[in-house]
């Protein structure tokens, strides 16, 4: 639950508002105008199966509060925790569930729907992990229906167990499996809602990203979305193959001790040994494929998943979803490496500045601050320090691909704005969500009075407009073209937004590639939290 | 974090604000002119062992997040997750932090001091656990310095290890001496933050209510604090007496497999093998002393902790308490069996009504229902389906005695404002709570336009006027007397509020006491959730 401040009354009344599924009568509410629906069940599954239709049910049921999150193999405090407020909800297998926000439940009304895909990795987070996820200001300034939902995760949703039996060819992407389930449901069910399931945008930031691009490479999701929108979830992942996948399956049985022939004993175990046994069996798979940068994801199996498009091309069945893809100004480098030097890095002098870039970008610490200014003149050359250099550079390699293979537009912007935290802070990884969803007044770290409202206003409308459309110019920015692969155009989200030309190629052809280490911290803070960490 | 939408910059710079406590510096925020201060630590410990103070730092420390959540023994979504809308923390063992609300930091401002203690008996819950819990509106309302805190709790907090050593002396009330240690925390640190170490109310609901009853009897909390406050915290349990205590320890021991001898190994047992461990050994001693109805609690060593005051009197050290008692009118009635029939209860008839009475009440139903109606003749006759019988008698029986113990007056209420969820709910355990911190209007279940503003200013002034002067009394309410050992009197807080004598007495004299099954529901409804149930 987002709890906001209330003007009218809530309306949950026995049988008000009640829509009908698949399945039976779900009891909602009515909050300010908005029909809000919870904790929908899209799904059921067992352990390491794909799922399936849920069972129908007799009478109402309600649909009020949000469903179960997927279990994450250890969950603490999160890193960023101040930045970017969380809700941490609770855990258990059962976690098929989709939330609900629209404007009408009129079944002709065919509102476009927008679908949110959760990041965190294919490892953790949930639909309501943070606060700048709430529906319903994204409902209701677009008109638009928005889903979204929760599904299996890390050695739930990714363990390849394929080598012991038919019934667990999937395995190795049950997770997505309940993706494609969810999407499913919405097409059978969305009308209901308002919604039309001919106009489905799926949209989703970081991991939530990296699950848009797998979809986009999963034939069994082809026809249940028709836009597509990847917000800072592109960098440059291995693959996690079915030989790797299969390794880390069969350390995991060695370690519970569950022999091949008894593997059905998997699905009994208590979830916390499971995450153990596959935690260790994933750090000896590390060691035992030190070339593959994997991560728990999809399995590429060449049946369920092809594979990353930027290593094997785009599947021509997508070559018609337009796109919008982007990143922010600092990603993780804002989030880690905050505290180079004491006080604001807006207070630092030229020497600090110049120490500081020799200590993060050594020999060509000078290259790299004339291409940052040449790329961004009018901004503090301390910025520079807190440069992204993760996603962008996977952003890039990615859009430019796409628009030589696909027939639909790709839109590519940028996140630039400064927020106000510790006297002003380059735009981290997660910041754009709130502008998106029409949240950014409720977040604390990023609002600033009067820029906020404006930016969040144009942001939102940009993403509505493309899912009404596919194209998400509107009249109140700048219009936005789309790349070819001639021109590389980027929308800078800022207190001016401006699209700009490959304005940063110079700057990203002489940066280092990849996360940089963490740096030290300013002192004993435990700003942004500590590790994730277990009991 | 409660996201509230933000009209004014937050500050939040490297050097501001910035308090001085005991051991070095601390960072917080400013949100719209509330001084917020969250996650301070008060204290560390070792397992088992009694609090001590924080080691010191340097530089400056963050207190912009909340600090870790006490380990619940399982955590689930929440039985009455919709009524009662919650904020599921990460746990960690290292839980003692508390949070500031204060207008001031004024050295001198001397502010009224009000210490929340949570809920959730003394095995799960935190300080930021509900949304109702958050101190901005109540601080900013009452100009009153607003602190919430986390504590150890069920096993961690209350295993009795005092056989196996003089340094576990305490080990079964390490969780109230947290509490202590905070309260000496505030004594010490609360002047930086502009409150008044000499005027520090200690309120608590259910559980937390169940705290300060502990606090009243635990010398150690002498003089820490100057008025208390118990809502919907009083009941018949019994004693978690030493020897109750040792046999948990005792089995916890074993099921682990440790020898007394080697006692120490405990202490580095993981914590979900430590709670399977005194899960099991908990429910052996509700077996071995099946008339004593212990719960998870201080154990009552005649030391630490000198029992109930309703079984011993109260410590005549407390005689110059005030305090504010009291309960709501359903209770967990209404949480557990709303769903009696189908549709809202206000629409049932009386045919229907009087069969639901005789299924309830059975021989005595014509009996409670005419008592009721005494007792409240503008009520709808169906309520009495819902009416609390486990708070309400522990509330009178121990008013009664401390009319007649305690020099300090004790005054009495009843929230009895019919809820509107459902077509109308009588009061839920827990439902009183937003309507002290002002809150009130965020919480969709009970928000009534109008009524709930007009209540929330009521009740938030007559506990500010209470921890200001220890009287509850103000001008926008009726006059409001202390319970004598003569006079019974009841403030009904309500669309109208009205001081009522002695008016449940008749009815109480022929009601059952202690909680009845939970009833049927309605269908496969999901409505509050399921039972809390770990991974």
């Amino acid at each position: 639950m987002f709890p906001k401040k209330l003007t009218r009354q809530v309306i949950c009344e026995p049988d008000n508002p009640i829509v009908e599924v698949e399945g039976g009568r779900l009891r909602g509410l009515i909050v300010e105008d908005t029909y809000i629906f919870r904790g929908i069940r899209y799904a059921e599954a067992e352990r390491f199966h794909l799922p399936h239709k849920p069972a129908p049910w007799e009478g109402v049921k309600d649909a009020i509060i949000f469903g179960n999150s997927a279990p994450e193999m250890s969950t603490g405090i999160a890193h960023d925790a101040y930045n970017v407020p969380h809700y941490y909800y609770p855990q258990d297998e059962n976690c098929q569930y989709l939330n609900i926000w629209t404007q009408s439940l009129d079944r002709n009304a065919k509102k476009p729907v927008m679908v949110w895909i959760h990041g965190g990795g294919f490892n953790t987070g949930s639909g309501v992990e943070l606060y700048a996820y709430d529906g319903e200001e994204l409902s209701k300034r677009g008109d638009v229906v928005v889903v979204s939902l929760n599904h299996r995760l890390n050695c739930l949703g990714y363990l390849d167990l394929s080598a012991y039996g038919e019934e667990y060819r999937y395995s190795g992407n049950a997770g997505t499996a309940d993706l494609v389930a969810a999407l499913e449901w919405v097409r059978d069910n969305i009308a209901a809602f308002g919604g039309d399931p001919g106009n489905v945008t799926i949209f989703g930031q970081s991991g939530g990203g990296g699950k848009v691009r797998v979809l986009l490479q999963t034939p069994k999701a082809d026809g249940l979305y028709h836009k597509a929108i990847i917000e800072s979830g592109i960098h440059f992942d291995g693959d996690y193959t079915t030989e790797v996948a299969q390794y880390v399956a069969a350390g995991t049985l060695s370690y519970l001790g569950i022999e091949p022939a008894d593997v059905k004993k998997i699905e009994k175990i208590p979830y916390y040994k499971l995450a153990r046994a596959a935690s260790k069996a994933f750090a000896d798979a590390k060691k035992q494929f030190p070339d593959n940068d994997f991560r728990w994801m999809s399995v590429l199996d060449g049946d369920y998943y092809l594979g990353q498009s930027m290593k094997r091309g785009f599947r021509p069945e997508t070559s018609g979803i337009p796109m919008i893809v982007g990143s922010n100004l600092g990603e993780s480098e804002t989030n880690y490496n905050h505290f180079l030097a004491e006080g604001s890095k807006n207070s630092w002098d030229d020497a600090l500045i110049r120490k500081l870039m020799k200590e993060t970008y050594g020999a060509i610490a000078d290259t790299v601050a004339k291409a940052f200014s040449h790329a961004y003149p009018k901004r503090n050359p301390a910025d520079a320090l807190f440069l992204d250099r993760n996603h962008r550079p996977g952003v890039r390699h990615f859009i430019n691909l796409r628009s030589k293979q696909a027939a639909a537009p790709v839109w590519n912007y940028l996140f630039t704005l400064e927020l106000p935290v510790n006297g002003g802070t380059t735009a981290w990884h997660n910041a754009e969500e709130q502008y998106v969803f029409h949240n950014a007044c409720y977040i604390e770290a990023s609002y600033i009075p009067g820029v906020t409202e404006e930016l969040q206003d144009i942001m939102c409308d940009a993403w509505v407009s493309f899912a009404r459309t596919g194209n998400p110019n509107h009249v109140k920015m700048p219009v936005w073209n789309a790349v070819t692969p001639d021109h590389y155009e980027t929308m800078l989200f800022d207190r001016k937004c401006e699209m700009r030309s490959d304005h940063d190629g110079e700057l990203y052809s002489i940066m280092p590639i990849g996360r940089r280490p963490v740096a030290r911290r300013r002192n004993a803070s435990v700003l942004g939290g500590g590790p994730r960490q277990s009991l």
